[in-house]
């Protein structure tokens, strides 16, 4: 790969990718543009651009952007549409995030005429594969800069020596080393790491960044109505509210009420394994809701169909393959069943839980004429019973009859 | 089908088998044999003896067992293995159950020389396909007899005028209708029905069998260590159990911190919906810490493959195909992938859910050589990462080349 | 379920659906109308509408129509898309037509006030289970009508004499018994029953209705090339038509060149076993050629989620489940993939077999800039497979430490 | 990587292997130990042990060994037993041989003290994948050198001036190139690159290597009868024959009768899309005698998830993870679904096709008394499938009408 002359930067304005972005201005002689989203991480964006600025990039060269309404809309919630959990448990909040921040790389690389993208994900984890399959897919020739498979900056001692060097700003809290590693947005925080390496000892209460601990949450269940259309949440106790505003008020009440902690250890593509603490408050939430109005609205060929491919789906985002033939594939099978996924959930949360209580819609396929222990007026004739048994059995029969008569 | 000359009949000693027994009889003219298991559904047995002699029985015709550890073993144990959920959710408490008692009843028709079976349960309902299609499976020949689907006794009036005129007894309580219809064995309890036929409204919680509400569970969290050995639990806080006691205590420790409620509106096989609230509270546990286990003694390439089949294993189940050629090959395949699914984990039971905290094993695969954020001393080179992606990346790349050239 | 009192009947005019009419009337007193398809089974359609007059239908009762674009446009297409095979051999030319049948009834009940449709399948093959899955989901509170399930007619001898007894002609051919029972459209003829019944035993070659044996094909192969635009074939050599002249215009050269003949045992949705001849001619030489274009414009990302998928799909038309949402959802997913799948296949035709020996498009992503034995001008650097293996390699490792560690 | 001290080559004796040990001894200085296997590819073996001798290697080093007993047995025939075909047609003849020499070589590097093995696949393909995932799975430590990644002999001219400069004799007809490239083993013969490169263009006659042209093939069909046992073929015409003879005779059979030609574009696992010609005679016979087997031995549970997990099944053989616990848990579930897979099926070889005509067992399923057009004396009850409709029709009538409610 011959060295990039224009790179656009994923710039949080925090050290480690100030260290980036003067390595790239270092090491490439090249210009940087740096790209700053809120994604709903709960971090002011506004001192990134005057960390930028002291670095020396172009005001035209610095973007900073409110994505959270397209990263909700466009991203969490088609995903939600499809319960998607990685490995039975998680909810994919870090690895949801990627495609949305290469794909904007890769835009404005075109508008600045940048041939390059960099980001600060490390040579072992999954973020590294989401941000460049990411680029790859959106723009073949992109060149992606990953600094840290590629430096000598290999210990915390080089990084904060490079740093003074050049005239870095390092906040005082950096100076140590954090616990932990934290990633947030929207949907989910993560933290791993140091402290939480060994998956045999319980993760510190310290760890937990946005969700008050299970024990001191309110002593009061709190219920929530969440209303849905097509598959996708639209109001909150009979308020509608934007996509991004639906999941902001999900994770406060989440949170108070102490619900979406996970301690997982996963498998990652790179091949190992890792042990994180997730809290992704409104997102459980969301997931419980979501089951409820299905369970209603969706008939069980539509729901058992994408319970099975579900899997397969969660493991393609978590791999980074979100701009994939096959993604979106399943998107459109998943998307296919929603389109009378309307109606409401009403959930108790209560110290850590989300439950469904109730659910009811205008779409709903719940025929309590069918069900009911009550007389059924006709709706439904017992003895279809025996004949759908039957030949249910028919072929039970023949392999018991095979079994017998082979002694 | 020609009249059944002797019929065994899985008899729990209530009212309503105590009318089927005396239809029989009177039906059939033919001699009947009770089969009253004890699965764990928290009943004395030895009252359904008496009735079953009041109603004429033989003491040779009266087999009465207790089957929870045959239950546990080779049936809730096996199917954790797989981390079975029906549609997402249910534990598949009642329908794990049927496949015993159909085993059961087929042998001891066998052994006393009889030419059908008879069960209790409605035509509108998984527990007749379960029950018939176990039958089926076992002896093609053996003639299934559900009284529900073929008796005129289609009314609470009506069925409590024949027991009446046949003599049975009728509780006090019996008198007036159940608000709701329970069925209970070691896994789990589930109500339905009635007050709860309108998914609307939430479940009164009167409804609760044996979980405690968590808002009345204790205000101190309790930790609770349970030990696998391939695949199965083997022994909690290091104590060796047995399958029945293990589920037995963390039915305990579930129901006494509100854990394993369920809400849900499912699919029947039969093509309705239903609404039950079930109770699954060591089940809950047990879930969670088998996918606690699995975590670090699974790779992803078992883990990933289990995850994709288990829908289609739980459907198996909750249609009463346990005793098919489709279930049994895919316990094949899972029972190959828990060879090494042993070691501990350390759960947190708090007010309704319980959490793993931390996990160990001798078979981990989990490295923190390879994780960490620390020098890992050569274990991972991060610039194998690169071609990793790269390979991965291209036909991502020349799927994007193509849309760049078509325009 | 009450007598009907106006019934859409499947007609076509043959002895069987005439005795159907007949009794009909006779039966519920109802009106008859008649409904007769060209679904290019090669048979004149006026014979039945003479028939249907002659049994006393009015004019405006009788509808006969050629649907050949449709069911080919509509049917056969969407499925040829995914390359959908019943237990890895069946093309599901049966299948494929019963739902466009039932289309039909029920639109001309909608048409014509009639509250009922009625078919001729019998109460032991899957059509029956296709014409009313498919009534069923087209207007839930349509009454069908399968007389084979109702009637007293139950043996050949007794048919004749119904049909003596009112005066419906007997074709004399019609007299003896057939030797074997056939269905036909447009996509194949299927061949069962009577001397095909022993499996063991070879189909006589009298048995074949469209296609040459290959003993008797032409010695010379021909080529042909099939051009597909999105999934769908729309031109043979160069020359553009409409999907019914396609698919006839590859059953000639199928059945000129021996191809497409298939002695199935398969496994019927009704629980028994059931042994065919099939001759789908332009069926099997359009599965090849379209599984020759999708090797060069489908990444393996796509093609192998519809491989997974397929199975799933082709059981579900199988069984009946063309109008469910869940063939819909999984043709979506199908659809979606199809974007591409444009470009022309040439095959070659000889004895028995179509082979793809060309393919070329200009979606292609076939490189040849990358798979070159000769120097690729860096499109790929071989020294990124050590990271891609690496990586793919890691968790194997792991588990290969494991073992030699517990030993 | 440290350099190896002692390694074990996969050696043909060819140029290119010959070239790769001189390398070896050149660049590393280390012992080489070579391996040869006869896998069926019908060359001699002993030139192989005359040139390794020549090339210096001590006797003690050179192995050489008939595995084509153990090929077929462990690895051919398990995969059989799964109707693999990758991407729908291909028979995975390469794919299944590169795991049992991988497995030699980390043995023989266990017997011989060496602490690496190397092969001759080069960095765009599939084999150097297959040969090192197999590796690392049989010994986490092992080196794995890829000299054609590694080396800097990139042209055809330095590969020979090497050769020249090291006494290593050159075949005359190796000076020029070879027009295409070839791998056989006992399953089958490929065929790439070179005159293959363009898939537009079709392969010229002369690339068959092990196949007579359909054309020329008999003029008379040929009819062979073929007998399993649990999955596995065992006898032909009667005859028992262990597994490698049996695969010799059948592709005696299929190359005289033109059968097992596939040109195909297919996926690499590298990325990248490659045109191959199969030439697979005995292999293409097995899978339809396999399939016809099956067809009256297995029932349709076990039948229809055997199909869904044969694609993946299929990857992951291709993809080179064939000593995974994935794909061992999917060959328990296969191996538990062929204990039945039992008799014997006729089949018709005429110019290019094998087609099943006739299939008998004593573990057959078939059942004329169900499917029998005939009065078949009460076995099934047509009545019975009245019910069994209604209640798969149950759910599409709620959708029904749901949709005419709203409209």
């Amino acid at each position: 790969m011959s060295a990039p002359k224009k790179v656009v930067l994923a710039y949080s304005g925090g050290l480690d990718t100030s260290i980036i972005l003067k390595w790239l201005q270092t090491e490439y002689g090249c210009e940087v543009v740096t790209f700053t989203a809120d994604l709903g991480q709960g971090e002011e964006l506004e001192p990134a651009r005057k960390k930028a600025e002291l670095l020396g990039i172009a005001p035209e060269n610095i973007y900073i952007e409110d994505v959270r309404e397209e990263f909700v809309r466009d991203f969490v919630f088609p995903m939600f549409r499809a319960n998607a959990l990685y490995e039975g448990q998680y909810l994919l909040g870090t690895s949801i995030a990627r495609p949305l921040i290469s794909k904007r790389l890769v835009e404005i690389a075109a508008e600045t005429g940048a041939d390059a993208v960099a980001h600060g994900a490390t040579g072992k984890g999954n973020d590294q594969v989401r941000f460049e399959l990411a680029a790859a897919a959106l723009n073949p020739d992109i060149k992606v800069i990953a600094p840290w498979r590629l430096w000598d900056l290999t210990s915390r001692t080089r990084l904060l020596e490079f740093a003074e060097q050049n005239q870095i700003p390092i906040a005082k809290d950096k100076r140590g080393e954090a616990p932990f590693s934290v990633d947030a947005n929207l949907l989910h925080t993560s933290s791993e790491g140091k402290v939480l390496e060994n998956p045999a000892e319980e993760a510190p209460d310290y760890v937990l960044q946005r969700i008050t601990r299970p024990e001191d949450a309110p002593n009061e269940p709190e219920f929530v109505e969440i209303t849905f259309e097509k598959g996708d949440a639209v109001a909150i106790n009979g308020e509608a509210m934007s996509p991004a505003t639906i999941l902001t008020r999900l994770n406060e009440l989440g949170g108070k009420h102490g619900i979406g902690i996970l301690d997982l250890v996963e498998n990652r593509f790179v091949g190992m394994k890792s042990r994180g603490v997730y809290e992704t408050p409104g997102g459980t939430i969301l997931l419980e809701a979501h089951r409820g109005i299905e369970q209603i609205t969706l008939d069980s060929g539509a729901g058992h169909l994408k319970d099975s491919i579900m899997p397969r789906y969660a493991e393609l985002i978590y791999n980074g393959f979100w701009f994939s033939p096959e993604r979106e594939m399943l998107q459109a099978l998943i998307d296919k069943s929603q389109e009378h996924v309307s109606g409401t959930v009403r959930l108790k949360l209560y110290k850590g839980s989300a439950r469904t209580v109730a659910r009811w819609s205008d779409h709903s396929l719940y025929s309590e004429a069918h069900v009911t222990f009550e007389e059924d007026a006709g709706a439904y004739d017992q003895k279809d019973a025996q004949g759908f048994i039957q030949l249910n059995a028919l072929r039970l029969r023949l392999l018991a009859s095979r079994k017998r008569r082979l002694g």
